[in-house]
């Protein structure tokens, strides 16, 4: 029976505002590598995991019976795995799987936190932590299900070279949209317009009036805005709403670190626009997966759709990793490289 | 050919913020009841002149390109009216119509600006500014078709006893759902629980903590938001939502007399809620108008919805009705009444 060494990202303390490295921190134990007596849980060993901007809401504690992180535990979240040992009849020792697993190197895990078997490895498996994982099937849940994009919209990115944004962009380009992303520097940019295949993009932080910013790309005004930040962006793209526009709300990052969320203020354009602004979470669209997958696949082996990952090595490095997603030092989806195999 | 004084309510100077009476000033003409030669206009007396919300925002004059009214001009705004002379034939001498005339006691319009005629007069004239006119449609297209309500929902309606929102709740309780409204005295919340059938009503203006309020009224949390008000309102709304809840989006009277609108800083629980908010106008749904009246005609006949008015007599009380709006001084439906026939 093999006893392995299992290094751990642990939750110190809740945290308020902006996530630091110091409020983790990595400890090892030993963990003895076989499935509990009767268990019908799941052995994993973690090959990539996945930093998401959506942990930094699970590592507060502001609201009572809200679903958060436990103290001294080792944070969730999604990941590509390789099974142990299984004690679920789905799933056999050496499948390849991702879902719901913990920011270590082992885990047990129960089998419904998996969230699909991983069926295609001639695309790089950390590929199911983004493109085809929860960011890919969000990017297209949120801008064909809930966007309704038709041939000819305007389209705008925020947040454009994330995990997601990058998807948006080049599903609009296919859909026949003119796409606009923001991003928050100068790489970012040139990737956006060079490899990304977005009509044009600009730095954020280089412009000091976005409502200027967004009548100048968007002359006609915008019929899509994927939102992606909140804030100071959405409410100078309400400004340049076209009539009958659409706004998937899928995140607000730049809201998340804020004690007091800044206001938006130009809400009354939703009326005279008839604009529908969705909140979205891709749980609701999973159904949708193997239908992703068919649309996605072929696309990535033709190179027609491309992903852009920033890899962090070592289960060591993961906290730096994950506050790196709020100052937007990642470029492209922010991976965690644990083990290969 | 009869010359008759024609008394207007014409706009004196562009508002910002709050309109006021001064703004407005009442001068009297001559009109000649003829309609020009080889016109396809249509002359009207009009008998009763509808005050709303939206017309505040015709009264700046803030952005290049928008619609406003013009200077010393009459405003223009819904109305019943009888017609006089016509040179459309789809109008004749005698017909009762309803639509966009002016704030004037005889008004030569062209004959688009008629939205409908008026074919059933055995309910009161006015209702055709009210109830079986633009507010009526404006809550039957925001709650139905917007709200997509289902029985047992929970609703909330902001300015519940206003023009539009008194309809609202009462569509709700027709629809097999729980509604709750607000509004700025004891009066209006009177009416609301006695004689308009919420199962609940509150004054705001009584309320420190509006999240609080909300939680104690909506304890499973809020279904269908029909927001009439934005600011303030909404943003306790928004954490009072349920999963999957719809806000249509009717107006934003709070807002529409502030320089700097205040900030809404709860977007974010869209997301996790799945919330929908869409704007909507009414004009999008004229199409449905026969259907409405088909659905509400007869519930009006039987007294199973009511409605409640404030008719002010005379044009001269015309500017201080509108005013009257902004301060929530009207109970109900504002009307103006210009003649009885």
């Amino acid at each position: 029976m093999a006893h392995v060494r299992n290094k751990q990202v642990i939750l110190r303390d809740y945290v308020s505002g902006f996530p630091k490295e110091t409020d983790m921190s990595i400890v090892e134990s030993t963990l003895t590598l076989k499935l509990p007596e009767a268990s019908n849980e799941v052995l994993l060993k973690n090959l990539y995991l996945s930093c998401d901007p959506y942990m930094q809401i699970l590592m507060t504690n502001v609201e009572p019976g809200s679903v958060s992180y436990a103290h001294s535990l080792p944070l969730t979240g999604l990941g590509v795995a390789k099974v142990l040992e299984s004690g679920h009849p789905d799933y056999k020792k050496g499948d390849l799987i991702w879902g719901l697993t913990k920011l270590e190197e082992y885990s047990l895990v129960p089998s419904t936190q998996i969230q699909f078997k991983i069926e295609h490895t001639d695309v790089p498996l950390s590929y199911y932590t983004g493109i085809l994982g929860m960011p890919g099937m969000t990017a297209y849940a949120g801008f064909f299900e809930v966007g309704s994009p038709k041939k000819g919209d305007k389209v705008f990115v925020s947040a454009a070279s994330g995990a997601v944004g990058q998807l948006v962009g080049q599903f609009a380009k296919l859909t026949g949209c003119y796409v606009v992303g923001s991003a928050g520097t100068k790489e970012k940019v040139d990737l956006l317009k060079n490899k990304l295949g977005f009509d044009e993009a600009f730095n954020y932080k280089e412009e000091p009036d976005l409502n200027a910013t967004l009548k100048r790309y968007f002359p006609e005004g915008i019929d899509i805005y994927f939102d992606n930040v909140g804030g100071k962006t959405l409410d100078a793209v309400l400004l340049n709403m076209r009539v009958h526009g659409r706004i998937p709300v899928c995140g607000m990052i730049s809201q998340y670190n804020l004690a007091q969320p800044e206001g938006v203020t130009n809400l009354t354009n939703l009326i005279y626009k008839r604009v529908c602004m969705q909140g979205f979470v891709v749980s609701d669209f999973y159904h949708l997966y193997p239908k992703f997958l068919e649309f996605l696949l072929p696309h990535i082996r033709e190179g027609k759709v491309v992903y852009v990952e920033d890899i962090a090595e070592g289960l060591e490095n993961g906290p730096a990793a994950f506050v790196g997603l709020f100052s937007g030092r990642n470029v492209g989806k922010q991976v965690l490289l644990v083990a290969r195999e």
